[in-house]
């Protein structure tokens, strides 16, 4: 692991880092803000993941999302990955931003030409956050996850299918039911291949029919103004629905808010709830 | 004027807008961040300036900033135009970070190629503040204007040049004496000329030392792990030396921040503290 830069933000430290990642066989870079109580190691914090959306990188959140005064003033530590391999060599592999470069989609891909690369499921589940409580004073048994758009997909299938890991998880504007809309199905096919009996173990609308574990606490945000919303890629209603009638132990509240879009001037403006709500659950 | 984008954030909207500028003779951008109060009409807010820094466009501090919480709380309105014209046509504009595109430094430029297009100083305390108070609900007599590095400097010169026309002036890691520094130099010998005595005019440092007319109040903060305060391009203590040996009516509050670099993770740590100064002064 290289250290790439440090820089001091509110009461706390924004380092970037790159590694050879073995799930990815690439390297990858990623962020973490760590308050100064970790950087000193009197105290072991908190750490939640956020996982961008489609063409993003480690650094759209962390600089444009207004997460880290809350995060200073809650001693809790953010790592922000990047959303896919970068430069793995794979034919068009940068020829289209919803796919390849930039749009991993956080599934572990079993198609060709993919197949060796394109595991950000098991990235993120499994080797970052090995690297990250190995690495850092955090305390990984308080970890929780959120995203946004492609991202939010990401943590509600991580949160949702690895039960008790997560303390809480949270999404902007979250592509909620990916086996039925464009952004999902493009990606599933690719990564995974036309039998769509493979794509239920990424889908936040299959998974929480059958999530079985402690009670998931589960925030959703998304605005009516969202172009990608009306577009019928993210569908929420779906995700509610699911969740209602399945009577898992998952607590959902999901809600709409007028006049918002899909960038960060959305995203910026719920933050502080999103971090209060997974601050009092990490905590709790 | 055209509208070409509005996006909602927090309790009011971020809105891009391109005009064509006599200043500039060149169509320039700027966004302006109106409070639900303002764009309803219901009041007219007070208006606070923003001026950038070299390389950066009129976007970084309104994504970056972390400022929009605060005026959305605060009721008051944020306008953050560009930093130079662009695409004037001037043969190496594009060349060079630190001249041209980028790097207009708020001067009105007197020499050739530059005079005809780099007319900052007047694009921003002229004509951006009539067509601003023309089309919005803002009270241009509550105007506020801060800045960062190149802004800075931009902000505290409009101030000390402006007797009176703002009520308060900040800066993040201002170019404080422009004259002596390689960022200064090399600029107003493009843009002004060699003739030194040309440059008083756009420098804080030597202007405080001439300000008349009622109390101006004054935040500067310095990040001392901040590479170009290192190299001796920013100065803080000469615009607190003068200001306190030529006892103007001047405020001056000059604070280093340990830790802090030049970066917006630098100018997002304390925007709330710069908003509360402004806000209070465009409320007295």
């Amino acid at each position: 692991m290289e250290l790439v830069s440090k820089q001091r933000c509110f009461k706390g430290e924004v380092r970037k880092y790159t590694h050879h990642s073995t799930a990815t066989s690439s390297k990858m870079t990623f962020n973490i803000y760590l308050p100064d109580v970790a950087l000193a190691g009197k105290e072991r914090v908190p750490v939640l993941y956020y996982l961008s959306g489609l063409t993003c990188n480690e650094d759209n959140m962390i600089t444009k999302g207004g997460a880290l005064s809350y995060l200073s003033d809650e001693r809790i530590a953010l790592v922000t990955p990047d959303t896919s391999p970068r430069g793995a060599g794979i034919p068009g592999e940068d020829d289209d931003w919803e796919l390849g470069t930039g749009a991993g989609f956080y599934v572990d891909a079993t198609q060709e030409p993919w197949r060796q690369n394109y595991n950000m499921y098991s990235y993120v589940q499994s080797e970052l956050q090995q690297l990250v409580a190995g690495s850092f004073a955090v305390d990984a048994s308080r970890t929780s996850i959120f995203g946004h758009s492609m991202g939010g997909h990401g943590a509600l299938v991580l949160a949702l299918r690895n039960s008790g890991h997560y303390k809480s998880v949270s999404a902007f504007a979250p592509i909620c039911h990916p086996s039925t809309s464009n952004w999902g199905r493009k990606q599933f096919t690719a990564y995974l291949g036309s039998n769509e009996n493979a794509w239920a173990a990424y889908d936040a609308t299959e998974l929480v029919k059958t999530y079985g574990g402690p009670m998931l606490p589960v925030l959703v945000d998304q605005g009516d103004a969202d172009q990608f919303y009306s577009s019928k890629q993210l569908q929420p209603s779906h995700l509610v629905i699911a969740t209602e009638t399945s009577k898992r132990p998952v607590q959902l509240d999901s809600r709409m808010q007028p006049g918002y879009d899909h960038s960060y001037y959305f995203i910026q403006t719920f933050m502080k709830d999103h971090i209060a709500f997974h601050a009092k659950h990490l905590r709790a």
